[in-house]
């Protein structure tokens, strides 16, 4: 692309390094910023260098925080003996939007993935370990996507606390509330035969 | 969605102002920017609040520029007597990257348009009449989309420089080269046919 501007230029490029933006989206929005007040391009430049600068993470669960430790982990009528393993902070935020669990959070900050270069030194695994050995956990549920990746994220601390014979689970995989059996692919079905759960148990709540 | 962080929450929304961005995208590319160094964001807004500040337009064609006349205007080699109207500085991007055009522009800013609110007053075309006016363009090429608000636009500059007597022209629209005729819509294939040229012609560059 040429452009007139070395400006113009400049914040595409910056724009398109984020992830799924490509030059011509980042043009479109760059354009659009152009167009609008100057107010709202400082606005937005304020709040991502804010961010950036001044967001925490909780020193318990490791979730993004503007204090010290997070909401979830000061809240006292949460159970703090059970903990819940997930990837990231988007993972927090979609089983707290179901309001069905009153655990804790342990944010792993990622997967262990040789082929992007993360490895379990990369993550906050040590500080989960360390949770369990201090005794201050009953309950670990592994909450990681079902990937190759997941799984072995999930075996790798599974062998790490494994001694301290505290109850461990997996969130349960299966077919999807109101989804037909015929478009289910045939490993998330078997699964969902082999994991049946007591039919009575299906209207509980 | 609940947010752990206010600065969070304030990043996404600010971010999802943007067009095509929703709050999960917004969250998603916030993600990104966390997980990389500070001086990423840093460069980020910084190019935006330098764009939004410092840029400029072309005192002649109104495209976005460093300088008081852009780099097209201000090139002597280009035909100066040929106009070429155009909505936005995508478009002149475009033609550009033709190299088959090597007269000016005039960026009028967008299309008129009652159902966004967009006047002929809100737009360059005064500037566009006056240059016509002080004999200063030979020929004018219509280059918007065209659409109903484009067709509009074009016919309301027409208008006004009619009396000046200058050449217009608009630019051909027909098939794309490559495309294959049965998937073409009946008004650009019937147009294609009426304005067909001399078959000598479609080779010559």
């Amino acid at each position: 692309m040429d452009f007139s501007s070395k400006l113009l230029e400049n914040a595409v490029n910056e724009v398109s390094r984020l992830p799924g933006i490509g030059k011509r989206t980042a043009l479109r929005l760059v354009l659009f910023l152009l167009k609008q007040p100057k107010e709202n391009t400082t606005y937005l430049a304020e709040a991502l260098q804010k961010l950036r600068t001044e967001v925490k993470t909780c020193k318990k669960c490791h979730n993004i925080s503007d204090t010290d430790f997070c909401e979830i982990c000061s809240n006292l009528n949460r159970d703090s003996k059970t903990i819940c393993v997930v990837e990231d902070i988007r993972d927090v935020m979609a089983i707290e939007s179901t309001a069905q669990y009153r655990g804790l959070y342990h944010v792993l900050g990622g997967k262990i993935s040789p082929i992007e270069g993360v490895g379990p030194q990369n993550l906050t695994i040590d500080s989960l370990v360390e949770k369990v050995k201090k005794g201050e956990v009953k309950e670990l549920i592994f909450a990681l996507s079902s990937t190759m990746e997941g799984d072995t994220t999930n075996f790798y601390i599974y062998k790490q606390i494994e001694e301290f014979g505290i109850t461990t689970s997996t969130i349960a995989r299966g077919i999807s509330v109101g989804d037909e059996l015929e478009y289910a692919d045939e490993v998330t079905l078997g699964r969902s035969i082999l994991h049946r759960i007591p039919f009575e148990q299906s209207f509980q709540k």
